[in-house]
């Protein structure tokens, strides 16, 4: 791991992340309000607003880093922060249509430590609310009514249209016995790195920043989205439970092709293969649902045996380095881009 | 119903439709032939392009009001009918999108005479599917990078967001003893009013009318669409299964408290009590799934008794009128004119 950038502790992370929240959330609170009953109230559960009964609630909303990167992405191109706002909740809008439907797809009970929306509003509300939030998401931008609004939806709608196609891959690598880390890799950059390149440009574009320096932005996000995602593969399978607010060994239990899988598949060696033996019997048997700790626990053991998990932690410090150098393309304020490190580098050593 | 335009007969309706076909449906599945697998497969299941078995077909891709009026659009505002091509192509993408997620909530296995994607290729790729087509609806006409596409794009997203709202107020109401007919007219108004106003005018935005213009266009179009959803209340009771592609008393049979259904109720007497009360029973029934063509034919003749097919069909010749008056609003192309009041002649006539 690269020293942390010494001007920029984790407090300062923590200072940015809040920023980033404090700042987008009341005109993220605004445009949800816009919607139709019952979709602002379903929206608001999501969001942790409200809670089941629709009680006020001060739920976790998540860690907010692309609001974060979409503030700091306006300054990098030397605008205001706030001029990252619209980007901030647009991709907000965005990343939480895509909780709403994929939870639903992938029949996830829990987020962020409270049940789905599907489970407490069922699988309509689900649907109608992701769709409204997607819309929403390009309303927000266009009604800016400027050129770079419209460039920056330009890039929403590519960014989305590539988490559309991670999800896809994502689902249809469920139901094959082998996936490539080169195909696993091509899945989490667009389902991950896609809109948090979105996030740490679409500032930048608000803020009048020409396509090279936006591209560049975006290089640094797309890096930092596949460091982001390795992490959150090794949570998948190895987190705190009450830090990630999902179950022991979740990943695992979802059958999930994640990176220290296909990595622990592809290395060979003995753990490997009984790891192979192991899973493709698994998806042929109808006691999967009723296994217990110490069978998800075995697997994972062979899945650090055969490296997959050491391969994943070197992964996320590689994309890390790939991330932060790409910053050297673009000319921005030095506090900036020491800030932008910092996030990086919280990015590669969170817990949830 | 006031005289066809002589000008322009119903052969020349069908020429119309059949040229708004025609022009935009190779930008249509070159767009989404953009999809990633099997999203793309999936689509073209959905558009009629090829058969459950992956095989060509030359399936019913549905009447295509909404391109000819985008194509005529860009006409009324003295453009060619080529400049409204990417706006068609959007406008139908957004619809598409639509019908996969509104069959999939409804629980709607048949639409254009074959089964629904939901009930062929699983409720995740219906999820999924919708959602890349909406993006890609965005990706269209963002992609033309003028000030004129970021305009249509901005009023896309405003109908977008109509449409899912009035698919919430459907579902809504699906749940509810009693809907008056104001509800059911904004309702519906959503849902099929505002694409097709979006229609209506998307080819003057992108040929570049002035806002003026442009509102007009889509008052015409909304008008046009509240007759058309009329006029599909009206098939969705007492429509030819052979022509429509539906079941027989496809709306009773899912409850929906359509327009024939709510003006009934609404307007008292012996037969409007007594459809509320055999619907009352109904909604607490456990037996409806079971029910005869007889149990639905009786309910059926007492929406008739009670006046409520009448009132329905009076409406769709209020709205068709209230359409073609708007037209008046702007100048525009004699021929244009005549052809925009021979579709709106064609919606209120139409057996499909």
């Amino acid at each position: 791991m690269p020293p942390a950038n010494p001007a920029v502790d984790t407090a300062d992370v923590y200072a940015l992340l809040e920023r980033g929240r404090s700042m987008s959330t009341p005109v993220l609170r605004a445009a949800v309000d816009r919607l139709a009953p019952p979709m602002d109230t379903v929206a608001a559960y999501h969001f942790g607003w409200i809670d089941a009964e629709g009680r006020p609630a001060d739920g976790d909303g998540g860690k907010a880093v692309r609001p974060a990167l979409a503030l700091l992405s306006a300054e990098a191109a030397g605008a205001d922060p706030r001029t990252g706002i619209p980007g901030a909740v647009a991709v907000e809008l965005v990343h939480n249509f895509s909780l709403l439907h994929d939870d639903l797809m992938d029949g996830d009970e829990q987020r962020r430590h409270r049940d789905t929306v599907w489970k407490v509003h069922g699988p309509a509300q689900a649907i109608l609310v992701g769709d409204a939030l997607f819309a929403l998401a390009n309303e927000v931008l266009l009604e800016l009514g400027t050129v770079e609004a419209g460039r920056a939806t330009r890039r929403l709608t590519a960014a989305s249209r590539k988490l559309i196609d991670g999800q896809a891959q994502d689902i249809s690598y469920e139901h094959r016995e082998r996936v490539t880390v080169a195909e696993c890799l091509e899945m989490e950059g667009n389902k991950t790195g896609a809109l948090l390149a979105c996030a740490a440009s679409i500032g930048a574009v608000l803020g009048g920043a020409d396509d090279r320096t936006a591209d560049t932005l975006e290089a640094y996000g797309h890096h930092l989205g596949l460091a982001f995602q390795a992490v959150d593969d090794l949570l998948g399978i190895w987190g705190d439970p009450d830090a990630t607010g999902k179950q022991t060994w979740s990943d695992l239990r979802q059958r999930k092709k994640s990176l220290p899988v296909v990595a622990a598949l592809a290395a060979g060696g003995p753990a490997s293969e009984r790891l192979g033996e192991l899973l493709a019997a698994d998806a042929k048997s109808n006691d999967f649902e009723r296994f217990s700790e110490k069978e998800f626990a075995t697997r994972a053991a062979l899945i650090e045996e055969a490296g997959g998990r050491e391969w994943t932690s070197q992964e996320a410090r590689r994309q890390h380095t790939v991330a932060i150098d790409a910053l050297d393309g673009v000319d921005m304020p030095e506090q900036v881009r020491a800030q932008l490190t910092a996030l990086a580098d919280f990015v590669v050593v969170r817990k949830r």
